[in-house]
């Protein structure tokens, strides 16, 4: 059942010499470090001596990829990665037989509990298995503190089963703790840093194809769509075989969508199939895969020449955004910086044209914690990454949102995405 | 707080006769009915007063969708429908306020509870403001019980708070009950069975546009990227305005992907940016979005000469899928059907082969309960909608996967995807 490191190390060094003998970029240079994986783990186990806890379980991929490299795609078939505060044992795994030569690439990984299929799992429930697996680890003794995530895994594809309160020995106490995961990615690494702003540059092409090919008539869905391959396939060509979109849904490594019309009045728009017309305002959203890292850059365009009601939002929407930049500073606390923002609204007569709140982290997903929100006690630190995007939405006239990627530094935030913000440069005369 | 449901209606009938004055297709009919959505929560209502619950809490996308009509993007800002015994309330909605202009298209919604924003919720957190909604429906009364499909909102995009069974009332019981959805979306009206086969079609151009633009050295991503964009850019000329993707990934309504070469003998491999060489075995995947629901198509190809090794697996892979398609006949559970496979595994001299069971249920998601797995009592029955794909993976060979959908017909299942079967349409010669 244990599976030495050893294997999975010389996979690795095996791959690597393949590309370098085609004169190609090493893998592991766009993936992040094996010693940088071991670094997350020690963390983790300084957080679990903390709260006296024997073990964390991960059921999100994302957090499980975080802490073992394994990147997967999630479905009804269970996984999770168990972090013992042990350093001596290595990190456990329950895996489907489906994804089992997959985990074989994580080194750090060295318990692994192979289940057949769900929902059988041979014989008995796969989170059976997984109780298992913590016995075999000896985790299963009276007074075993275990944190989890989530209290089981995730609701997909149809999965059902079991609490993980329900299955662990008795005498073991669950313990609810996803915010020690989550709380460490919101502090980007060197390396984390760098590919998201790689993202930015990628996401910015795709961004930029999108833009050159808007016509009247085309529909929002056929050119964001091929916008979208076109980024990738350059993106592709340019990063060569060692390159591989890691959280991207379905592969994708560069995506841009755009809502026009009146649909932009709405913050989260489906997109609707219609042509565009002259006097379309577009909300836009581009982003790329780069080592499981990704970036946000949202525009707001218009096809033909603005009003002077537009003129008026846009630059109102553009100040919010400069306040924003303004209100993060490291050592004060996220919900300061809202505050500055709500009065900023309030300040620009818009207050009734909010909708959500300022901003999110950003990282191997898309939206994650903390957010820029009253809620948030969270204080700023130096290299978390945010995005902001203070956002109007006028009924009857249309949305108004730039999103921008921002990394925090010392004296203030950093913008990582580059594409122009002015009015003229978001005017396209067709 | 409450919304008539007048007002939704009179939208949507206004919706109608814009795109009528058009010439178009009104919108509704490419959409599930309101009649039907009436009569799933009837049943619904059925199923409660069963198991003796005073209403049912759901908090995933799909399962909201299905019992209101309400399709949206999953973040961190918990949103929840409520599902009350008594036929005299309507359903309730937890909505962050972005999305109060989006549940207003759901008539069957009365009772609307909107919160700010998360995490704040305003003074509360969200699912506190669940709770509120929960009481004004009459729902917070001692000896109240309460089905949920899971103990509370996603795991999704850092959210993170309290179960639903912390924020009930004093004395109301919380039960979990995530198979009532699950159960009734296994069987598939008319309307869902029209939808799927819809997105059959589509789902074989977007595989016919791949099959004919692969070419050597071009990657993977570019080819399918493009090919999803280009069956999409079709689709939505083809159906006008009227048509909108519900469910699928950021909008795009049709999509193809593939893996090639030895990543084909893992079941799920992450997609690589190198180039199509000759002798490259391919499986592919393909499908669309039609009103939300959808369908899977995946074909073993190959670029140049079959070896002999290569025939003989491909056409133990063929005779396996014969004898699935055989193996489903309502009355059978779907462990029966599952155990004939194993025993054709074994007759075939493939058992060390097999990665994974069956196949799977699909409709609203590409995954779906129940499973055609040795541990699936489920009985079959008609109407009911699978993928048959039963995989070789041969360790230095390949992959060896076709995915026909099929629905469950009174004698036995007719396949609704139709793109060949046959090794000699599936050879590519380049």
């Amino acid at each position: 059942m244990a599976k030495p490191a050893a294997t999975a190390k010389k996979r690795a060094k095996k791959a690597e010499a393949v590309v370098a003998e085609r004169g190609e970029t090493p893998v592991v240079q766009w993936r992040i470090s094996q010693e940088e994986y071991d670094e997350r783990v020690a963390r983790v186990r300084q957080e679990l001596e903390r709260r006296r806890l024997d073990a964390l379980v991960l059921f999100h991929p994302i957090r499980m990829a975080y802490t073992s490299g394994f990147y997967h795609v999630s479905t009804e078939r269970p996984m999770a990665i168990v972090i013992p505060f042990d350093p001596k044992l290595g990190l456990g795994a329950l895996i489907p037989q489906l994804e089992q030569d997959h985990i074989a690439k994580s080194p750090s990984v060295r318990a692994v509990k192979v289940y057949p299929e769900y929902p059988s799992g041979g014989t008995k429930h796969p989170l059976r298995h997984l109780a298992d697996l913590l016995k075999e680890m000896g985790l299963a003794r009276a007074g075993t503190r275990i944190g989890y995530d989530s209290n089981g895994y995730l609701d997909i594809n149809g999965y059902d089963g079991p609490e993980l309160s329900e299955v662990v020995a008795e005498g073991v106490e669950t313990v609810r703790a996803r915010d020690i995961i989550d709380t460490m990615r919101a502090v980007k690494s060197r390396t984390e840093l760098d590919f998201i702003k790689r993202s930015c540059v990628w996401g910015n092409l795709a961004h930029r194809i999108m833009h050159n090919n808007l016509e009247l008539g085309r529909t929002e869905i056929e050119i964001s769509m091929a916008a979208g391959a076109e980024a990738s396939r350059i993106m592709v060509t340019a990063l060569g075989p060692a390159y591989q979109p890691l959280t991207a849904n379905w592969g994708q490594p560069a995506l841009v969508i755009f809502h026009a019309g009146s649909n932009t009045a709405l913050p989260h728009g489906l997109m609707q199939g219609g042509g565009l017309r002259r006097g379309d305002v577009l909300v836009t959203g581009a982003g790329a895969d780069f080592g499981g890292y990704n970036s946000e850059l949202e525009r707001t365009m218009i096809l033909g020449e603005p009003t002077v009601e537009f003129e008026r939002y846009f630059q109102i929407m553009l100040d919010l955004q400069q306040t924003a930049f303004d209100a993060l500073r490291p050592g004060r606390t996220l919900a300061e910086a809202e505050t500055d923002m709500s009065k900023a609204f309030k300040d620009f007569g818009v207050a009734e044209n909010q909708r959500h709140h300022t901003g999110h982290s950003i990282g191997l997903e898309g939206h994650e914690a903390p957010f820029i929100d009253k809620g948030a006690e969270a204080v700023i630190e130096e290299n978390m990454v945010f995005t902001i995007e203070p956002g109007l939405y006028v009924p009857g006239v249309a949305g108004f949102r730039h999103s921008d990627t921002v990394v925090v530094r010392a004296d203030g935030v950093e913008r990582l995405t580059f594409y122009p913000r002015d009015l003229a440069s978001l005017i396209v005369r067709l």
